[in-house]
């Protein structure tokens, strides 16, 4: 890595090295995203082509297939398949969680209403559904089903065991599996098949999405406490005030005596938080190096996500993609 | 037809003669259904079995392929997909809708949330892709991502054409395709793929299904104004009272003059319905001849059901498909 290198973020290097891939996957979703009927589908779609996101998914398909060598195009229908499937899942989830904001802007379901988001989200994946089938292979398609099954899946669990004290660390892990890492996983791993690669080569690169995917959840989830400082700050604590068990709170809730118990029972359980009930909670996850401990577990993910492609051939994308797995722990170090 | 098929109506008829088929289906969508890890998608997903339904469309799969000579059991596979695409649909139509009945008994959004009919809405929609991926055919998944699509920019088009009274006809007839007819055309054409029958059957069935599908809601929109006879009676008028623009509102708005117009505005635009206001709707039907227009629509569709399967081999399954065609148009004869 050069000096010049070690400035830029290693998702910039992958989106400048896919460039011309990228440029023709953004257009595969403008394209894609169009409906000739119903007006309503391009006014919501074309928010959330606005609303960008840092389209990582589309990226690790992309950097997959090239990697192994992969010199056709079909590999950019399966990027903006992932990230239509993504989108499509982000509607579902702000209708479920009546959030008002996504990526700093107003959510689809506050200008236009929950109908709308729950079609559109609909139409996406129809939508997704319609460009993998052209890229003809069942493998391909066995993948990506199985993927939004467990997509699915996670999210009922995770509205099930919300504000659930008894949810243990392994419900969470299929919540994150669900939520994050199941669709990094076949992200790469379709990119991997597209190309034509060994299985060792597929199976490294799926091994690498989801470790990835799970250690990139894990510290969102820690940084929503301020990381392992636990520093109060701006933009901390949603989960905290949402109610929504994360492993920091699962970790510190697993070691609770009775009095802390009884706080996070009040707080979590029964949802009657007051003043300075944030701060407390801070000090029970470092009291019980809740905290610390969720670091050591996203750098666990860091770790296998880095290992799983060491034996892929040499490539500038397999370093770039070692490199984004180091950066994903780095926002926690 | 003998006296005693005469007396029992051609779904029993169709249902009995695929017994061990539909058995096989229902324990194949009782098994899929179900969910290792989350405990709501069980208790959603009984509640939606127990509610039944006639399960008309996967006979329609099942009578297509066995009509065709099919004696494997993928057939199967791609009957409980399509009632689950379906079901998912029906979970999400009652969100947009807020409905609180289906069938006779509350809905999954009234006993549960919005959320759980949404996730597990897509639940049932990614099972219902994997079962698909398990048949092995590009083709049958080429038609079910078509007919999901084309489902899907459907519902998000009736949304936004409700209660716009410049919705013409060729609106209406989208928002029926894709609500009804490309479902039941998605279902009789895998049937006959999956059957490895001639491109021409393949067609003539998904024709069969289209315009039998195209008859059912029409006939049904009609029947929701109690037919031609356009009788005051219990459960009429839901259209009208939910402001959903049907082909009779369609019709009459169409030659409706100043007055008329302005009763339409007020009644379905503004939504301020006031006592006899049902009553003065239908009179405009009758007037304009509207109900009776919408009933010959509905007998042309039987019709072309009807022509699309009869030059298919002599079956006992297809007489019975064209007799279900007939079925369906008697209930408004």
């Amino acid at each position: 890595m050069t000096l010049a290198d070690a400035a830029t973020k290693p998702h910039d290097r992958l989106r400048e090295y896919l460039a011309e891939d990228m440029a023709a996957v953004n257009a595969l979703i403008r394209t894609r995203m169009a409906s000739d009927h119903a007006p309503r589908i391009p006014e919501v779609t074309q928010h959330l082509v606005e609303a960008g996101g840092k389209r990582i998914r589309p990226l690790m398909t992309l950097a997959a297939a090239r990697l192994c060598g992969y010199d056709g195009t079909d590999h950019r229908k399966l990027a903006a398949t992932v990230e239509f499937i993504h989108t499509a899942t982000l509607l579902h989830d702000d209708v479920v969680d009546e959030s008002e904001q996504r990526r700093g802007r107003p959510t689809a379901n506050l200008l236009w209403d929950n109908k709308s988001s729950v079609l559109v989200g609909d139409y996406l994946f129809s939508r997704s559904f319609q460009l993998m089938v052209e890229c003809g292979s069942l493998r391909v398609l066995d993948i990506l089903a199985n993927a939004s099954a467990t997509i699915a899946e996670g999210e009922v669990l995770q509205m099930t065991a919300a504000q659930n004290l008894s949810t243990g660390e392994d419900t969470y892990r299929l919540v994150v599996k669900g939520k994050t890492a199941a669709l990094f996983e076949a992200a790469t791993e379709v990119g991997g098949v597209v190309a034509g690669a060994p299985d060792s080569q597929v199976s490294a690169l799926a091994r690498y999405g989801d470790a990835l995917g799970m250690s990139f959840q894990i510290v969102d989830d820690l940084l929503d406490f301020g990381g392992t400082s636990g520093a109060l700050g701006k933009n901390i604590g949603d989960d905290f005030r949402e109610r929504k068990l994360t492993l920091p709170m699962i970790k510190a809730i697993a070691k609770a005596d009775a009095e802390e118990r009884a706080f996070w029972q009040r707080t979590i359980e029964k949802g009657r938080q007051q003043e300075g009930d944030l701060d407390a909670a801070l000090t029970l996850l470092r009291k019980h190096g809740a905290l610390e401990e969720t670091r050591v577990e996203a750098l666990r993910y860091r770790d296998q996500a880095k290992a799983a492609i060491a034996d892929l051939p040499p490539h500038p994308l397999r370093d770039m993609l070692a490199d984004l797995a180091d950066f994903v722990v780095e926002r926690v170090s």
